[in-house]
C-alpha cells in the first residue's frame, strides 16, 4: 500500500514554503567560484575567537555541571540580568518578568506568531520586510498585509489607510511588525519623529507593535549615531511594544542566543510556548554569551564592527557607482548588512538569477521580501560577509550580468497553444 | 488606557499551560536541602568534560569560520552522516533525505505537532505519557486520547477499541505516539512481538506512528539487552514510522542536539517548519556532538552510562523496599531514568507535594502524565541525577512523608457557605 502522505499533513504544513534566502545559500554552496551577496551572514573573521576559546575552556572544566545541563526556559538568570543592562543602555527600562531568551531571533518571531496570531488575523508588515518574519507569521495562517515605505521608513498615511480599510472589511488587525534600524532588506532607518508617531498610532488603533532590532549596534558613524537608533520601545509607557534583539550580529550567530522583551502577560505566554517548542536555549551557548558580556567583549566588539562594516559598505557603494550601468539606484545604507538596489524596469531580478550564477555572482531577488507580489526590479545585496576584494569582483560580475540582461533580454517561453 | 492583553492572544495561547515537571524544577531550586526526584536530568559527573574541553579548544581556534556561522536547516552534513550510522547500528536503514537535526527532542515533538496535527484532530498516546509531548501536541489544539498500558506496554485491544470508537464518532485519528524504550514516566518497555503488531495495526488502520526513543542506549544489562530495544522503525518497510532520538541523555542535554527520521515528504515539511521556528540547531553544539561521535566518545559513554544508571536504580529499589510502607508498588525499571510508583488509594500524590517539600523531598505527581485526568495515586521518581547517598536519604524522606500522609490525612477545606 502506497501512503498518501499529503493526507496526513496539517493545513499549515500544506501551505509551508521555503525561504528564498536559504535557497540561495544552497546555490552558493554548490557552485564553485561564486561571490555571494545573498545571505546576511556576519563575517567570521570579526568573531572574538581567542576569547571564546578561553571562555569555553573555563566553562568546560567540569567544575559547574549546570553548564551542560537542562536550564530554565526563560534563560540563565545572570544573562537575563545582562540583557536588562543592555536594554537600559538602549534607553529601555525593563525587568526580568518581561524578558525571555530565545533560540535566535527567528524563534522570537515564531513565538510572536504562536502567541498573538490566529488563522485569518491580520498582521501589518513593511513593504518589503524580512523573509524570516514572513515565514513565521504565515505558519500561523494569519494574513500579512503590507504598508509602503519612504526614505524615513514606513508611510504613516498608508499605514492608517490600510488599517481603516481592513477594519471596514471586518478584519482584525492585531500587530504591526517593524524593523526600525537598518531594515532587512532595505537598510532604511525609521525617523525619530515617526517612531513616536507610530506609538501614538498604535495606542489610538489598539494595535501592538513588534519591534525587531538585530542591527541596532551596527550604525555607521559617518551618517548615523546612537540617537538615531533609539528603540520605539524606549518611549513606550503604554505597554504597546514587544521588542526583540540578538547577539547573532555582534558576537556570533552559531550560538543562537537572542531575546524578547514583552508586557508580562505576553511574556508569560512566550515562556509557555517556548517550553513546548524546545525547553531552553542551548545552555553552553548562553553561558558563553554571558561571559562575553561580563568580560566586556561585547562592548569592545561593537565599535570595531561599526567601522568594519562601514568600510565594506564604502567598498560596495564605490564599486556600484563605478561599475553599474545607469538606471540602477539605491539608498546608501547608514548601518547594518544590506544594500537594496532597484534595477531598470526591463529587468526581472528573479528571472535574472541563472544569468548571474553563470557570471559567478548571487543576490536575493526582491520579490521574496514582498507580501503583495511586487519587488520584481529589486535585489538585496549583503556586503557583510565577502572580503572587500570579493565585493569589488562581485559587483563587476553583477554589472556584466545586468548589461547582458539589458542587451539580450531572455526570450519568454511561447504561450502554450490552445487546442 | 489599560490594555486587555488577553484580547490579543491566539486561541492556542489562551489554552497554554505549563509543565508540572518544570514547575517542580522551580520548587527544587528555591528550597534549601531538598532531594529532587523530579526532573529527568542526566548526571553531570558522567559528562566527558575533558574531551569536550579539548574539542571546543580545537573548534574555536578560528581556522574554520563555519563553526560559529549560520548553517543549513537540516544540520551539519557530517553529523547527519554519523546519525545515519547510529541508526544503522540500531537496525534502521535510512538516508540523508529522511534525516533532520532538531533543537532537542522537544523540537521534534513540536515539529510533529505543527506538520501533522490540525485543531480537533486526534493523536493517540499512552496512559500515562511524556508531559513534553502532551504540551507540544496540545499547542496544535489537537485532542489527545489515551490508551492503557500493561506490563509489556500499550494494550493492543484497547488501542483498536479506542480507534474504532473514535472513527465511529467521525473523528480523524492521524498519529499514534509511543515511547517504546524505558518510557517516561513508567520505565516500561514494549515487547518485541507487540512492536511488530503495532506496525501491522498502523498499516491496517492507516495511522502514522511517532516513535520517541531517547533512552534506547540506557538498557540495564541485568534485565535487558540490545535485542529488547530494537526500534519499531527497524521493521517498518511501509513508511509508517517517524522516529526521534537524541544526544541529550548520552552526551549532554545542554547542547540541544537531537534528530528526526521520517518519510521524505514529511521530512521536507519538518525542514520548512524548522526553518521558520529557529533556522538551525546551534552550530557549535552540532560540531561538538559531531566530534564526540567521530572520536568514539559516544561509543565509550554508552556502556559506562548503562552500568552507572543501573547502579542508581539498584540503590533506589533497595531503599524503597527497605523504607516504604506496604501498599506502594512499582515495576522494576530495566533501563532509563525513571521509577513509577503507585501509592495507597488513600493518598493523592499531587495534594501530598507540600508535605513532601516539608520533609525535603520532591517528585512529580502522576496526573501530569495522564491525558484522561487519572494518575492521582502515582508518582514519578527520577534516580538519574542524585548521588546514591542522596537517593537513600530522599527515599527515607519520602517514606516519612507517606507514613504521615496515611496517619494524618489532610483536612479538606470546608465548602464555602451558600449565602
Amino acid at each position: 500500500m502506497t501512503i498518501d502522505y499529503d493526507s496526513f499533513l496539517s493545513s499549515a504544513a500544506i501551505k509551508m514554503r521555503g525561504s528564498a534566502i536559504r535557497k540561495m545559500s544552497g546555490i552558493a554552496t554548490q557552485a564553485r567560484d561564486l561571490v555571494s551577496f545573498a545571505p546576511g551572514f556576519p563575517a567570521p573573521d570579526t568573531f572574538p575567537w581567542a576569547e571564546f576559546q578561553e571562555i569555553a575552556r573555563e566553562l568546560l572544566s567540569g567544575s559547574d555541571g549546570s553548564v551542560l545541563q537542562y536550564g530554565p526556559t526563560r534563560g540563565f538568570k545572570p544573562l537575563l540580568e545582562r540583557v536588562r543592562g543592555i536594554m537600559e543602555a538602549r534607553g529601555v527600562r525593563t525587568n526580568l518578568d518581561r524578558l525571555l531568551l530565545t533560540t535566535g531571533s527567528q524563534q522570537g518571531l515564531d513565538l510572536v506568531a504562536r502567541v498573538l496570531l490566529d488563522p485569518h488575523d491580520v498582521i501589518l508588515v513593511e513593504l518589503p520586510t524580512y523573509t524570516g518574519a514572513i515565514m513565521a507569521f504565515r505558519n500561523s495562517q494569519a494574513e500579512l498585509v503590507g504598508v509602503r515605505q519612504e526614505a524615513d521608513g514606513i508611510e504613516l498615511a498608508d499605514l492608517d489607510d490600510t488599517y481603516v480599510r481592513l477594519q471596514r472589511e471586518g478584519r482584525r488587525v492585531r500587530v504591526l511588525y517593524l524593523v526600525p534600524n537598518f531594515q532587512n532588506p532595505t537598510g532604511l532607518l525609521i525617523g525619530l519623529d515617526k517612531r513616536r508617531a507610530l506609538l501614538d498610532w498604535a495606542e489610538r488603533r489598539d494595535v501592538l507593535i513588534v519591534e525587531d532590532d538585530p542591527y541596532r549596534d551596527l550604525y555607521f558613524e559617518d551618517s548615523a549615531g546612537e540617537a538615531d537608533v533609539r528603540p520605539i520601545r524606549a518611549d513606550d509607557s503604554g505597554g504597546r511594544v514587544i521588542y526583540m534583539s540578538s547577539f547573532s550580529k555582534t558576537l556570533a550567530p552559531g550560538y543562537r542566543v537572542a531575546w524578547l522583551d514583552a508586557p508580562e502577560p505576553i511574556a508569560e505566554k512566550f515562556e509557555l510556548a517556548k517550553q513546548a517548542a524546545d525547553l531552553t536555549v542551548g545552555t553552553l551557548d548562553q553561558r558563553i554569551v554571558y561571559e562575553a558580556c561580563r568580560r566586556g567583549i561585547l562592548d569592545r566588539q561593537a565599535p570595531m564592527l561599526r567601522a568594519y562594516y562601514q568600510h565594506k559598505r564604502d567598498v560596495m557603494v564605490a564599486a556600484l557607482q563605478r561599475e553599474l550601468p545607469e538606471g540602477v539606484t539605491w539608498p546608501a545604507p547608514r548601518g547594518g548588512f544590506f544594500l537594496w538596489a532597484t534595477l531598470p524596469d526591463a529587468i526581472d531580478a528573479d528571472a535574472m538569477v541563472p544569468r548571474a550564477v553563470d557570471h559567478g555572482v548571487i543576490y536575493v531577488a526582491g520579490d521574496a521580501f514582498y507580501v503583495n507580489g511586487s519587488g520584481q526590479q529589486q535585489i538585496r545585496l549583503s556586503f557583510s560577509a565577502p572580503t572587500p576584494e570579493r565585493i569589488e569582483e562581485g559587483v563587476r560580475r553583477l554589472a556584466a550580468t545586468i548589461r547582458e540582461e539589458l542587451a539580450y533580454p531572455r526570450v519568454e517561453p511561447p504561450a502554450p497553444a490552445v487546442l
